[in-house]
């Protein structure tokens, strides 16, 4: 790209494992970012095809074809993200960084500060715990400057981004009792992935509720890791997920019990002002997740019912979005350097 | 009906508005039900028409066509539902108990014993506060002998339904805080009823999620009102109801903090052993709305997520049938002596 | 069951292949039917495991568990369904009838009586040709006597159901040119089965639409089989199915030319009026497909758009009922001599 | 704008009309246009409201509020779009115009050449018939040389547009017979509009599947005059629109008898080559509608069964994009000689 006399390089991008949900909408979103060239794509299984072919929405704006891991040749890369099931990021994380590429994870490899606790929810040893304390965690509302120095971020997860969001103003100002939070979470299925399995099939999902891993999900300890820092102390959360008859969306559904009397929307509209993501609404609303659709905002709504002491937070956001591959490209362009909202403008999608 | 020599006649019974969702399902139920007699069903707006042209899906079942409310002869019936808007049945209620009719209103008009609540959350007068006193609240599983003796029964909301029966067991026992309790329920759209608004709209709320009625839904004094009769003290709710992309179905998540240490599972299946329309699953369960589709049944699982002191009870119901006609028919069932299972034993209709 | 002195025995049915959707859907149907005996349901994989675990919908309607078919003895029932994948009942239908069992296969096997077409549709040797010859296609609207002397009943395909039933009036009559007839059919995903595939999962099918399989489905020689035999002539068909973002049905819509002029109306109304389960709507009517929904039914529209000599039908079955278990429900009825509608008599859920 | 020392000055745009679905989304497009000034937006209803309010997907995106038509000053821009129901647009297109501004009419008011033919369609005199002759077909696959010339834009109809460009390259070569087509098309419930009607409710619309107005729809005489003018001789066409419970979204099946052997996907890649917005798939596809989800293009593939002379063309576009509102935009691009595809570059949301 040219800008009068000098030359400006495009940030060299791959991306590893691009089949999935999060894989496909990061390409929607860096084919239209003006200072991205696509070098790579990889997938295993689907060498050699189109990216087209497997995603006609791309056609006429993806020209590659999916490359096999070997042939990918990402350490030419300026950065790569990986898409990639748990697991994946942290055998080639390292290697990576050692060649000069910046690593932005979308999957739960550095998310946790506490490699114990990883080992035990994610059920696999860790291949790299010495990178974990580099990883910077790339929530940019609580992250920003570190974000900006960062050549490893552990991009947060879908569910892990709506409840921090939420959350987070409460814990910072000391209002709330820490040890009895309530996070009744609902999730589209395309938080899922895009995988093939039963309970997300139309026939299975549709017309149909139902909460799934009450006992414990994984990123209880990813959220519960978020709040703590926020709180600056240890907090109690209960984390209860549901499946959600839809394509996508996170609504996230907050309790907490007031310590002292508070202007709770002030104290949101504040702390969100120069947040140009995270939209604070007018008190009294009830953010859809529809009015996300397709775009990096969360948007929150408090409220108190009867004015009483509980406090109840409504937070909003696309999980591929704003609760992925957003989120990621969001990362990206702090860490380059680049306007933040850049290739993330786009107007959800309603009706 | 024959049954040897004795002649035992059906049940008359009439439907005063039978244009909703909770009159054509009282169709659905009753047209099978071989006590019952369909003697009338009223319409204003569409008197002349038959029921099978405004549901098709009742074509070859039920013959009726919809009357003008002053030629439909209620007072000729030995039962009478309503199933219209809140504030019909208790214009027409008095008139109907003092010529022997039993009445069930599917509506909220006799639901609240504080006459003053009632007309703070329902905005209206109450045309006859003195049958308040005589109308026993539906929800058989706390209130099956007062039942038996009813003239004029309150049938539960759906909301109230699935909260109550969710609850319940804990109050009773005495087992959780009182002060605190959180009911984040979500429903689908046909609790909304048979009505053109635009937010219940296929465009606008498929593929979409959201709460509403945060500040105050009409069902929260109903739920705790029966919920403090079984505490036998006031309680605190927060209830925040939520809008589900799906037809039919109700799925109550419930937060509260027990007091002492205790084995939930057993109680809330010693509870329940009699109860044949309630189904405690095994522990670890996560009922879906879809297992009730169509049926009378409430599905119940109880968690405590890292074995805390907070205990996650899950309840789900289809809306229409236990949330609404359903109901209406087992407390007819009780009413008039007959298995309190006749005509709902329906299996749900899954996928 | 006894009626008067006369010991009546019920019938012992099995079941082969209980996991999926027409084998949930048949339990759904003959658990409620008077004059059955669910003996064995088996499936190779989940031997060992209750019926209900896998469908919490049957929860305290059907206690059986699944069996290994090695240890089924079906050979001691009267009946067996194979609600298996195509290619498994040829395998075991010789030993069943030589051993005195009826048999009434829910797949393909023996659909086709030309031996050389179904292998090149489906791809495999058919293990027992002789057997196709003495198997009875069971469509009960034009095949009733036939059923009733059957050992061997195919009970026809979901998409072949609708369009026989939708075009067989104008064929029998010579009303229309057999060569150029047009079937555009719509289904429900449960259609493709309780199988997990990436185009039927919600995120993939939801919110829309596609044809598939345009240039040739396994359906298309049934229903030409069919069509051919009601016309007394050979048939031209273009055949093309689409996908619904929907869990149940199936709506045909054909078209065809009217060789002269006629009282299409009339015709069906004549056609169908003997038959319980198919229901000629009136003129201008647009049947939908949740009206049979849960139901045997299958209702019909006759349309000339612009008084025209194009002739447009449509027709909507619940794929799973009269498409598949339903009707193979309504064929035992018939081979056993009971009342046709016997457990048939569901009203349709709706909404 | 500036652009070196010339002034460029943006189109001053206004819509009339701004609360239907076909006027959020013109907002949705145009917000982002970057020739585009967004003068005003008006409805006599909602005046005085901001256009955030109601559509909080455009929270900080849009900052206009509804105007009451009487002082939305139209006439001061250059362009103005009439996004209202049939007969608004003929009331005061002849003042703009007059005026000097430039009108593109989303809904049927000028569409149709034959005003004896559109009022019998729509039920109402025409205001300015001697408009209508001046007005230009805005789809610009077939007109755009008179596009760049119009001051009176009829934008086409979502219907229309699909089965046209579906029929076109057939009919131009005069391929096929032209006395019989058929077009079986189905929409999702937004083509309905942003109406609160029963038929399109989530509770009546969802897991349901439907034809409609198969007697007769307004869009017939519109794609038989469009159809005609490519085939340079009158057409017979049968047309039956369905009912898809989805938000977005048109597929249309369209069947036609080859009249001799031809290279159909040849022709249709030739015929649009030169058509950013047309997407001739590979042999052997079957488009979906989420393929162009958000987005204005439209995608084709084209079919003959068994190698027959019935030909099976698929075509699907966004009803609200390629349908209403993008191609509007595409046509003001064209009327003021801006690049094509200025602001319609979206990439379709999938999933």
């Amino acid at each position: 790209m040219k800008c009068g006399f000098l030359e400006v390089s495009l940030i060299k991008v791959g991306i590893v494992g691009g089949t999935g949900y999060t894989g496909v909408e990061l390409l929607r979103l860096l084919a239209a970012h003006p200072e991205v060239e696509l070098r790579t794509i990889t997938s295993r299984a689907d060498a050699g095809i189109a990216v087209s072919t497997m995603f006609p929405s791309l056609r006429g704006h993806v020209e590659l074809g999916f490359v096999h891991p070997d042939q990918a040749h990402l350490e030419q890369c300026d950065l790569v993200f990986f898409a990639t099931p748990n697991g994946i990021a942290m055998q080639q994380a390292r290697s990576l960084l050692e060649a000069g590429v910046r690593v932005i994870d979308l999957a739960a490899d550095f998310r946790l500060q506490d490699v114990e606790v990883w080992k035990k929810w994610y059920g696999m040893e860790h291949a790299c715990p010495d990178l974990i304390g580099k990883a910077v965690y790339g929530l940019p509302e609580i992250n920003r400057e570190r974000i900006k120095q960062a050549r490893l971020v552990a991009n947060p997860g879908c569910y892990p981004t709506a409840v921090q969001l939420g959350f987070i103003p409460l814990l910072e100002a000391g209002l709330i009792e820490c040890g009895s939070l309530i996070a009744d979470a609902k999730s589209g299925v395309s938080g899922a992935g895009r995988k093939a399995e039963l309970p997300i099939m139309l026939a299975e999902a549709a017309d149909n509720f139902k909460a799934y891993g009450v006992s414990g999900h994984r990123h209880l300890p990813e959220i519960k890791q978020g709040l703590a820092q926020a709180a600056k102390q240890e907090i109690g959360l209960t984390f209860v997920p549901h499946l959600v008859p839809m394509i996508r969306g996170i609504h996230a559904t907050l309790y907490a019990r007031l310590k002292r009397d508070a202007d709770v929307q002030a104290l949101y509209e504040q702390r969100y002002k120069h947040e140009v993501f995270v939209d604070v609404m007018p008190a009294g609303s009830h953010p859809e997740t529809r009015s996300v659709r397709g775009a990096n905002g969360c948007r929150i709504a408090v409220h108190r019912p009867q004015q009483g002491d509980t406090v109840v937070v409504l937070a909003v956001i696309d999980n591929l979005v704003k609760g992925a591959a957003g989120q990621a490209v969001q990362n990206m362009n702090i860490m380059f350097g680049l306007p933040e909202t850049m290739a993330l403008t786009h107007i959800p999608l309603s009706p």
